[in-house]
């Protein structure tokens, strides 16, 4: 595992990270005002009000309220209001009234969030026992995949608003010593190989999801893997030879969505004349001409773009299985993810060997989303949280530039409909290698 | 004409009424957070910070840009932006994205408003010529109808909020005295009628609506005009004899979309075992129980609602022009509207003779929104206010317990597709006579 | 009333009307094999076969089963499977169900059809009562209604089919001769007119809908009608002038729908290089060259097209009452309608006067669908024929080119929705003449 | 591979297969009408006549052009009209169309399969290339993949028709004796096992389609196969304990659809108060009492449901990989398919080991459809056979009792979308074995 995730044996350090992580929330939204807050853009986004509460809600269904003696949740509704998924918790608001949610106020919603802290904080006085640390854990990498999803549900809302407003000042200078290297191949030997994690019950440390359990074995066919991801560059050739028109280069559920939304380019690009490549592209920062971006990695693209591109390029995308092999021998680069600032994908260095395993954008794989041999979904209604979306959705892997660094891992498997544009989703390639 | 008209024929006099109708927007929107501005609940809705932002873009747009030598605009995007419907001026935002705008800030909606109303200021310290004055009150006429359609707007708003908030404070305390009289009979007999109004250029008190004119002659039948609305209690028992499963009293259309939608109630009802009469109806004020408010005039009811009932009972919606003939001749009543601040129809008078002509609920007429004989739009842009609508829409007449009362008149057209529920829409019983 | 209706005052008047107009129905499906008779190719067209039972049924259901002693019917599904809409008569399959109606085989139907003649004929062996007469004759309005609807869907049916097969033989060869006079019109003053039929309970010689009752009176303002129908001619000038893009032509409504279908020419025209006029037509003889059609009729439009056009003209539609009160006026003359076997809309003759008021094509109005003053729907499920459609639909008069001859009259009120564009459909052009 | 495929490495055993191919399909349209070949009952579903059509164009498409000297087609517009799926060849009719296609007549449907066969024993009456009788033996297997679509269809159009034909005389008498054994289990190991078949570029008697290529090696971890397949008793008791009602049994998007479809059993089962179980079921021989169908293994199970189901019981499905390893081992038996007669699953035999795993059911795996390590699909228009449904699809194995015994085999590999129902597909459970 490439990454290191701090310490938390103890509960001291356990809270340490507690406010690290709700803390790095709060900066987050920072820079949004409270209209901000509210919008909800697309059926696959929340407005960020609502991540602000539902992260909180987490600590107390699953932490608070079990394992905290006399603990009062901050408010009665909000056992129900901001369950987002839960079924065996109860009733819940439909996904799409979550716009609707004006009051509470956000100052309730604040308030929510102290109440919580201050519960835990109260907690973890004391040693907690495992399964509380372990749930404790578990909040927090969920409240990152709630960090994750505020950078992307702003962009979206952003670019919806027809004033395309930016989350952060001005754009970045274009980098225009950065030259993304040659893209080359990296070569696996075929063999049996471990993938995903043991469950390690008294361990808070090795934190991993229960769909990347149990660890097992794959088989794998020898094959190479590029060295870094597919640039905008790379895919406007694509774009420009007519890729969106050729029906052969597209897996039929693709061609049918293309056609029928009128797809020709990613998400967040958009035909402007004032550029030298036509096009601009939608970033955290506003709109930036493809011009300084063409060096970066292209993001924001479905599985279904990853693939035809792929196709057209004479390649395929990588196994999950094949990804994860490869990332555990990958050597740890400065990776490109949300705490750099950046929040847009950056060009690959002048290295060699495999480069940007991490971050910049989520790797769409060819692997669909189930569930491993012998997996089991965690207990009771946290058994929800992966097990249920197995199936019609695209593993993938590797974290985007939006992505805390101490969240992601090699065994971490995002999963996605091969239809999703909304996340930082983008494509490396992969090749068979002569058996 | 019921109701008078304020003097506005000196510019002193203009600016003094537009002064009260601009305040008294901002008195609506005083209880509601920056928050509750940014929720559009329905695809009829829009968000109450876009109101507040385009009812000053419509002076803007036809007064000041027009007649204000040397207006500088607030802002160069906002002449797109916050466009309702007027094509001959543009490309504007599709209605659903009017959810995104969190950015321009509500402070700048504000500063918009203080801007637009500063330069009608300076426009109003000279007299201004007679066309000026005339886009002025069309103006407030507008910004009258959006404050019903703040009020209706945010109802929906609240209701939709899982929490379902009261848009002001407890409810009002049931009015046990107020026991709606019987349902009389006011006789109408058969003749040719006027109908509508004379344009008239060169008058600003006067004003009616193009939709309005011209004043034209109408052979009417003779006829009954029930002398109050239908209650909740008689409504109850449309309900509660089946009246929603009897496929015999509804128009096709209606029978459809009851069975698709699942109607089974006016909207805003509930079912509540906790009352006695199994009801709740969600008010301004919130939830109250049907049992305090059976006598009131029953409300929210779709065009096939009120005609389904009508038809129970042996009646029959009016016409807009006997409903129009018939108003013409009705005694001035204490109209509830919206400066009551009822906020909710309330119970008719121990009267006799016509009443609740004005206020407490829209009654549906039989009529199809048409153009009148020799009916011309206005000149150019606004031309589309209202001609454009003449199809699919039924005729609702009188003013509701949210229409400000010097906005309506006998001669007023208000009109909607005939599945509409969020107005405060009811309806008054009428017969043929015999001939 | 133009046209005469055949004396049926006697039984065997009656029968022998009865055994003209059921075999004009098998006439009429004589060139369709019974695969053709199964398609169904939109919402508002029913498989042919449907049609030939459904007449039937309508026989059995409301003449045979009340009025012939001792009657057995055909086959007891029939009653339920066979029923359109009359929901007083209990469940019936939905619609869209009808093209699954292989069995039973087509046989069987036109088993169903000798068996009700029989039936019949034996009925009127005696004097009928009065009630059962007027049945019958009901009974053949409704037949002759289902035989445009006959012709009309097979139009659809086929212009659907990818081979687009014609119905009839060769295309006819172009009426040189034939070139519409020059629009022209005819006044008409002002004055209270009278409108609709008085119903007469005690006569089946003079047969009108109840919607075209009771007989009352209409104020007119002086009008003027155009002396023909609109040609292609005419219309494609309409096309080449951006008819299609401006919205300041069309109702909103009218607008909405033209950009999300992309209409931009009459259903049934395509684009078509090898004519002169850059257009092909579909008729009910396969595809012919607007080159040879430009001089008839424009036809096969919606409401909204309709109404766009005399907008776009500086005209307008006439309403049903102008229409009708003219119609009584005009001169009976050769009336292209479906026993002329043209199916299709010819040229206006080079006469003075109005004409082609009956057949060619439909003729919108700029009425909405409503129930007359006094207006009472048959008894029992009878009243479900016209009345309960009495909503966002408009009339059309005249009857068209598959509009039996002795089906129309100048009363009679056709009705639609306003985006339908299936029947033969056109528009006369009607203006204000100063009052 | 359990089941022998006919030799065919000669000319004339070539064209003897090919004739008895192709008339079964002859055989198995013969009970019906030229109007139920028309019916189009859902868009999974084709009419007949057009499989009858499709199934000759494949081998005039891909046999004859290419491969018999001066072929002449049999209709120029058949080589797009009756093109399914194939981009590469241009343009088609989309699906939804097919229903329209009355013409061409089945009259020149039947003569397209005679012009096509008598080309085809031209073609054989010399030796072909081994490429020639490649794509024979290709189309045959496409023909059987249409008779058993040929018979799912017509199941479904006579369910939709509201009379509800048999498609075969009275059903089977109720097969008393017949009780399936007690479910028992079958111990497989772990280890590498290879899957899948080596593409034979010289062998015609060897076939598989390019999916099931190239055999590969994958890891298998103990696991344990059901003898049999679950019963319609079984899945009673599943429904009976509120199985559709129970959120924490199903995938979430599983959850969704019978929400939304309101599913509470499999399709074709309806509540029937006149049997004793309190359902009957839809067969191709009528409704049937689920009374004598008990024992019978459940069918038109959606993954979804097969996914549930297994969850409640505890266990799970199999992976397509387990199923084809022990696919290999299994004994032949005597399996009930479309050659049976049968049309319908029959109870599992009183035997002891695996059984069932050919024929009765399609049984929905736990592995989505993606390409093997090293896939390539067919080069050419051939390659959008299979290759590009490899998303949002689930693999079934095993064949159902419509499918022709001839045309299955241990790798080979049908697959659906999850939600789809209307083939004949079930299951058998499977469970992890202890490590």
């Amino acid at each position: 595992m490439a990454l290191p995730t701090p310490s938390t044996t103890t509960a001291a350090a356990l809270y340490t990270r507690y406010r690290a992580v709700r803390q790095a929330t709060m900066q987050l939204v920072s820079p949004l005002s409270p209209e901000d807050l509210m919008v909800q853009s697309c059926p696959e986004a929340s407005p960020v009000k609502w991540h602000l509460a539902h992260t909180s809600w987490f600590f107390e269904t699953f932490v608070l309220s079990e394992f905290l003696a006399g603990y009062r949740p901050f408010h009665p509704d909000f056992r129900w209001l901001f369950n987002s998924y839960y079924n065996s918790l109860g009733e819940m608001p439909e996904k799409k009234l979550r716009s609707s949610f004006s009051r509470p106020p956000l100052e309730a919603i604040f308030a929510y969030r102290a109440h919580v802290d201050g519960a835990i904080e109260s907690l973890l006085q004391h040693p907690a026992g495992d399964e509380a640390a372990r749930r404790i854990v578990l909040g927090l990498e969920h409240e990152q995949q709630h960090q994750e999803l505020i950078a992307t549900d702003i962009k979206h809302a952003f670019f919806t608003n027809p004033l395309h407003p930016a989350y952060r000042g001005p754009a970045f200078a274009k980098p225009e010593a950065l030259i993304a290297p040659p893209l080359e191949w990296v070569d696996f030997s075929a063999g049996l190989v471990e993938i995903g994690v043991t469950p390690s019950p008294n361990s808070i440390d090795a934190f991993a999801f229960d769909n990347e359990t149990p660890r097992h074995r794959v088989y794998l066919e020898p094959f190479r893997l590029a060295t870094r991801l597919v640039t905008c560059a790379e895919y406007l050739a694509f774009i420009d030879q007519n890729g969106y028109n050729r029906p052969e280069l597209w897996l039929a559920e693709g061609w049918s969505i293309i056609r029928s939304e009128s797809w020709q380019a990613p998400l967040y690009w958009r035909r402007d004349e004032a550029t030298n490549s036509g096009w601009s592209i939608f970033t955290l920062h506003g709109f930036q001409s493809l011009d300084d971006l063409s060096e970066t990695p292209v993001c924001h693209l479905s599985f279904f773009e990853a693939d035809a591109y792929a196709r057209w390029a004479g390649f395929r995308l990588a196994s999950e299985f094949e990804w994860e092999h490869a990332a555990t021998t990958a050597p740890p680069t400065k990776a490109n993810m949300l705490e750099t600032g950046a929040l847009h994908p950056t060009p690959a260095h002048a290295l060699s060997g495999l480069q940007q395993i991490y971050g910049d954008v989520w790797e769409w794989t060819a692997s669909a989303y189930t569930g491993y041999p012998g997996y089991k979904p965690l207990p009771g209604a946290l058994g929800e949280y992966n097990g249920k979306f197995m199936s019609s959705q695209m593993v993938l892997r590797g974290g985007s530039c939006v992505t805390p660094a101490t969240h992601i891992r090699a065994t971490y498997r995002n999963f996605f409909s091969p239809a999703t544009r909304w996340q930082f989703s983008g494509l490396r390639l992969a090749q068979d290698a002569p058996r």
